[in-house]
């Protein structure tokens, strides 16, 4: 009677979704302080005051018909503008309103691609491991296509291109990448970005149709010791679907872009199938307050300190406890390998002293797991002893 | 290279779209207010003074993190409760905050729906005439199923039985009905839901599962002369499609909802199914912002006599200037037949004129237009006299 498949999503939701679920119910039983909960990326520094002050402004200034009208499906015209114009300062590129859609968010701005370049049910799209294991969702369900995988280099977390060309195909629609890295923190490098834009020009000249490279890009700002490259300008076959949803600490809002590039082959014909992808997902137009709000968001800087400080105590702690893993460059993720080499297995043993962090097999990445560090700088001290602990079990009983 | 579908959806954009954004472009050059735009339903009432002190005061006394944060997926808890207690006062029900999936506004929640139930391509929905053309895009291009049309019943704006019957078999998923409707303004009488509550008892029954009814209803409280009958005490395998878009004039804010009654045939796996339709599409959870704004809705008026006004005096004007309608019982939309009985020749004469309507050719009932009555009654004035030169022309050149 129903979709088993739509069932079957909503029942076994994402790990993710599912772990913050439990510690809501466990905050009601022990309190919430006494939940240590690492497993969703909802943003612990605040909104910058300039967002809370201009949504002041906006409610005095503006008539309630400003604000909360329908704007054009793609986003209010002069927002858009804006945002080229940011990305244009930032990057020498030359966007114009007409390359940018307005989204409710980066998993709006991926459903909508997906579904903009899906011609077959043969299509294919490849994530590199580890990856966000929602596109697998948007990708198979959404739109219908085919998901594929490369398996991830753990040395550095950058990309196994032998791994990355075995995937590549004929039915190749796009390869799909995520710099800073969900959950790995890793940032590619300018190399990294190099050779990932000669391998694609290679094989789409190869297969005679452009593989595309679709950059999920929401952590970009979140950067500690260098900037991610900006990807359209290595290759011009790609499309970038940013959120301000961590760069703003605005998550629940629902605001982000597709970035469709001038240089992007058949780049008009590519917006046009953005748009009617929104469109048939049952997307009007991003939410328009908070549209007004990120036309405003270009040049201001983006906090980062806590997040660094988050990380540095974290990776310290870690390591003095006999972890092992790769500093992360950026995002608010730590990806350590896991003793005894069971991810599930170790989140299961940390649930049971109220320890909330993601195993990596579901982002395709066995024997680790996610520690989402963007919380109180208290919680990581208090859990330290937690991870310590686990350590110590796993030595004596592993 | 890109989805034929996408990109022909997204160049040929609705055709109401389409108006909205030719009456920007002829704004800029005639002046906004030599515009006579009554092509988009972006409510004339500006949103109740509490809204934006609800706003202002969640600003000054919540932290960014409690008002910006990821909700659940569904929804906030305590907002879906508050949301079906609502209804249970007004309604004699007993629905929980389980029975409820707030979405990005109607569009999101029929989308979800539609993917939900759909099991197979050659499942189909039944829109009943005139009805929203979205629906279609939404039905055959979101979810991939069949879309059709019961004929419409042009003397009362009622339903046609022995049409929607016809259009009834064992592939039929659900009926999708809009009361108050859009783009007619009729209200279903209790008699009209009693009858179709029957007629589906009668076909499930016949067919050997449920046939659903998805009930559109973002013009729930948006009625002149008596209440929309409220679907599900009519018939226990509704679910209802909400936006507080018209009810609160905030179309742009994307908030709405999902119903799913516990008297649904297997109620929550279809909940499972909404759920699991809503992360496939790229939903993540409903704004949370106006989550907390609608959380407060509950027993306040919603403001109607401007738009009641508003179809007085274009019922008197029109009637006057020789044209003929039924008198909409609800919604912002008066849906008259055209001299000539050709409504997109109509609409472009009106276009020449800078009088935007919308031919009810995309409605499904063709020879009438769609007015969105919706705007400044000024507007309504000095469109009065457009109207009556048309008609003339079509007198003196049919």
């Amino acid at each position: 009677m129903f979709s088993k498949e739509m069932v079957r999503r909503g029942s076994q939701r994402s790990v993710i979704r599912e772990l913050f679920e439990y510690g809501n119910q466990r905050a009601k039983i022990v309190g919430r302080e006494n939940v240590f909960d690492f497993s969703l990326g909802n943003p612990s520094i605040p909104s910058p005051d300039w967002v809370g002050q201009e949504l002041q402004t906006m409610l005095q200034t503006q008539t309630p018909i400003q604000l909360h009208s329908y704007t054009s499906a793609p986003g209010a015209e002069e927002v858009r503008r804006a945002v080229a114009e940011d990305l244009n300062r930032r990057f020498g590129t030359d966007y114009t309103a007409d390359n940018l859609y307005l989204t409710a968010g980066a998993a709006a701005a991926l459903s909508a691609c997906f579904k903009a370049l899906t011609t077959a049910p043969t299509d294919e799209f490849v994530a590199i491991a580890p990856y966000f294991p929602e596109y697998e969702c948007f990708v198979c369900d959404g739109a219908g296509a085919q998901f594929r995988v490369t398996p991830p280099e753990t040395e550095t977390f950058q990309i196994d291109f032998d791994g990355l060309e075995a995937c590549l195909n004929t039915n190749t629609k796009a390869v799909i990448v995520n710099s800073p890295n969900n959950p790995s923190g890793a940032v590619y490098t300018p190399q990294t970005a190099e050779r990932l834009a000669e391998l694609l020009r290679r094989k789409s000249e190869e297969y005679g149709h452009p593989i595309f490279l679709i950059s999920d890009e929401p952590y970009r700002e979140l950067v500690y010791d260098a900037p991610a490259p900006f990807l359209p300008n290595y290759y011009k076959d790609t499309l970038v679907c940013y959120s301000w949803s961590k760069s703003l600490s605005l998550p629940g809002e629902r605001i982000g872009y597709v970035l469709v590039p001038p240089s992007l082959t058949d780049s008009a014909q590519a917006y046009a199938a953005i748009c009617g992808a929104g469109r048939c997902l049952g997307y009007v137009n991003a939410p328009s307050l908070f549209q007004k709000v990120i036309a405003q968001a270009g040049g201001k800087p983006v906090e980062i300190e806590a997040y660094r400080k988050n990380r540095d105590l974290l990776c310290e702690g870690l390591k003095k406890a006999g972890y092992t893993f790769t500093v992360p460059g950026g995002a608010f993720y730590l990806f350590p390998a896991v003793p005894g080499g069971d991810g599930e297995e170790f989140c299961r043993r940390a649930m049971k002293q109220d320890l909330l962090v993601v195993p990596g097999e579901g982002f395709g990445c066995p024997g680790h797991i996610r520690i989402s560090y963007c919380v109180a700088e208290d919680t990581i001290r208090r859990a330290l002893p937690i991870f310590e602990r686990l350590m110590q079990e796993y030595q004596s009983q592993p």
